[in-house]
């Protein structure tokens, strides 16, 4: 009665690794994406990535079109966001993702990103999940907000339907009556995925919890549930960011993040 | 605190009223609308809008995209159900409303029908909702699946900031623990937007329910509650719909509901 | 697979009639029951009582026994709010409801009250289900939290199967994200417990809305969708309740919301 | 505005620790409580008891008195149950744990038991939870089903307000819309918990998850995530049990669980 076939561990046994530049998901190391919720300017987006990369991410993030609640909320750079993310990702040679939220977000970020991200809110925007399958670029596929795990793997079923496997999975949390925590971190979805899915699946701690007092210990505990990565939000600034600065990371906090994922990494067999 | 400000009560006290060629939404006629999940063909549909219409619906519903969980469900017609939908409306009077899920669709329907419909899972698709804000049509937008109140009417902003008013909210469910239906309707809801919101706000006990046997009673409180309309599914033989045949009503079962409504919108200072 | 029996329409297809002194559950009349939140003094009860009566309340609520999320709020007067009750049956002629939360609270109130309230968070209290099965009293049994209406009827089923068939259930919101209302009133579930069970269900919009505004739409839905009563937290001076003030209504709402259930009433085929 | 006081940080800084024999909750340790979901024989009881002993769990659960959705499950041995545990504690030095549910239970398990757990359902059992209060014996409370922390450590707050501090919190999965596991395991609450509070918090990865496949992953996320322990469903033939089977290691797992938890532990600076 499984609706996806494709993405499923029937159809493909042995793990899948998508390979983004150097960074490769699925393998042996936890793959760990770094950044600012959105980039705000040459500066920050610069100092953050010079730190992260320092510190051993292997991509950096970094928001150019954000969907929000509001209109009158900041929506980010756009194309001189990406252009940012290219001048970084040369200086640090991370490679870079970012989201999409529309057919013309995603033309132009083709030029410019190594992933492209497909946010919460669009995760059953089935013209977009079309169109980032026909792109053949690498996909970071987020959870909905109140999806089931399985309506998920259908939404990755829908990417990789159009030729294009390289598809990583992203749990954030999903919306609960728990007002504690901006979403309810649904850790287990990590082994269950992989027990469903041949398909990578990482953690965004930042966006789960909301709250970066509980970022470090639910990275510890991702890593622990084996996932396949993280996705951090870090700030030069927490205190001044234009949005998500109360669960981003100091870039010393995440110096501290990476050094305690590393035996937590060792002790699942993995290399952070 | 709020983040809506034009479609706010305080920003405008009055009711707004939404004009869709015949219908009115706001007004004294509770309106409704009604027809198949998706237009299937010629037949089906001329067969159920000639039934709803003498019955006393207002306005057809047709889904010519649907977006659905797997990829390899019924997608819909697409421009060819567009063109029996303004078939269907020229041969009974009856205006239209159908879904569209991106740009394209979009287009196209504005060729076609009287009212451009922002269905659960696009609620936050930003893009699409100022696409439909700048086409000036008439717009019904769905809750989204854990939509919290606010986050609609923002929505609902984002539409409207666009210079295009006329929109009309429709409640139709929201995801919860509960498994015996398919959504929890949450009618609430209706006052209370009508409390906060300036705008029309209509009930969709079709999909909030996913059972024939609880839309009727579920229609008969939803105008009791005050809702400004509904959006009922009815298909000529609910055993053979390509999609959603178990929430269906039969023509039959239509004509009983619609009895049913005069005496329950009379009591509340309503026509039905 | 059903695990309720005795309480399902399979084991009885007539409807249950529940009567507590003159109030009869489940049948033609729309059974309202009214009172505050908490019994406070002589002269807010018997204030209460005689507005609510003359309005046109079948039975009088006031709790005794308060379960209160905190320790240190007002856990209600005991044997002494009994005592109130049963002087402002006596002097208004009203059958009287109360929450009992323990045997102790249990075996009091059997000597003062016609009807003994399991509330919500008690709902799957098993012994305490048991001990109001075998004290044969009718018994009003409140929906959980987050119980499906399958553990619900469960929860019913221990009752009758101590052998006291005298049970009403009663919705009362479930708990849900959307936070602007105190919990989200599931009214799908009344029409769904008539299909399963031959027990009647009453609705109580004031905990489930938390808010006066919303409770007079939610009443009129109530009864449009079927239910076979109310239950209606009526204080003498909302804004001066020791609980639940929020949500009360003022005597002269009651009255108000009395005349216009009528015509609803009328239009179901009920008398309210 | 919280409405705890006693159970907070603010009321005392460091961590309490609760003793139970030679467990002690909130110290270096992180303690395994491990045994059947409920107590079904002499023979299985003490083949559990063993083996979990052997692999270094600290302390046995089973269950006596079991609170179950239909009354027509097995319901427990009740007395008879609990002199078996207290036979399995003088064969093997555990400590022993089982669950109250209502005053006569508490009675008996108090010349049985250790420790006195109270479940998901009667967390809001407020009588309950000042009788445990009383009692004086140290008590593990399980978050309700959908209670949000603050809840939980108000009903914590009920307990030491009686003059008991040896409260140990467990979460063990709250209700949500996902159904492919029975609940979803909130492993955010742990650090959260340990933020407000300086009670000792564990994790019940089986009830959480129910399936035993998650089980082992999710014990090892708690934790890195800090748990101050673990309470595990093992039983001789996990295929034969008389409740939960599916959500039970076998005990051989069980040995496999307790050697990958120890790199972990020494990761986040515990012993395991």
């Amino acid at each position: 009665m499984k609706s996806y076939r494709l993405v499923s561990r029937e159809a493909k046994t042995e793990k899948t690794l998508v390979r983004v530049r150097d960074a490769v998901f699925g393998g042996e190391r936890v793959v760990v994406i770094a950044g600012p919720c959105a980039v705000e300017s040459r500066e920050q987006l610069l100092a953050v990535a010079v730190r992260v990369c320092r510190a051993g991410a292997c991509m950096l993030r970094g928001g150019a079109f954000k969907p929000r609640s509001s209109p009158y909320s900041f929506q980010g750079l756009g194309r001189e966001g990406l252009k940012l993310l290219a001048e970084a990702s040369a200086a640090t040679g991370l490679a870079t993702v970012t989201e999409v939220i529309d057919e013309a977000s995603l033309e132009l970020a083709l030029d410019y990103v190594d992933m492209l991200q497909i946010g919460a809110r669009n995760m059953q925007n089935f013209s977009l999940l079309r169109a980032v399958g026909r792109s053949g670029k690498p996909v970071l596929l987020k959870r909905g907000l109140s999806a089931t795990v399985e309506e998920w793997l259908m939404a990755a079923e829908y990417i990789v339907a159009e030729g294009n496997g390289n598809v990583v999975l992203c749990e954030r949390g999903i919306r609960t009556f728990e007002r504690a925590t901006r979403n309810t971190l649904d850790l287990s979805a990590v082994p269950l995925v992989q027990e469903l899915s041949h398909l990578p699946v990482i953690v965004d701690p930042s966006h789960a919890t909301g709250d970066r007092r509980l970022v470090v210990p639910m990275s510890r505990a991702a890593v622990a549930a084996g996932a396949d990565g993280l996705i951090l939000e870090v700030h030069p600034e927490p205190e001044n960011a234009l949005c998500d600065g109360v669960q981003s990371l100091s870039p010393d906090s995440f110096d501290r993040l990476m050094a305690e994922l590393q035996p937590i990494a060792a002790a699942v067999g993995r290399v952070a």
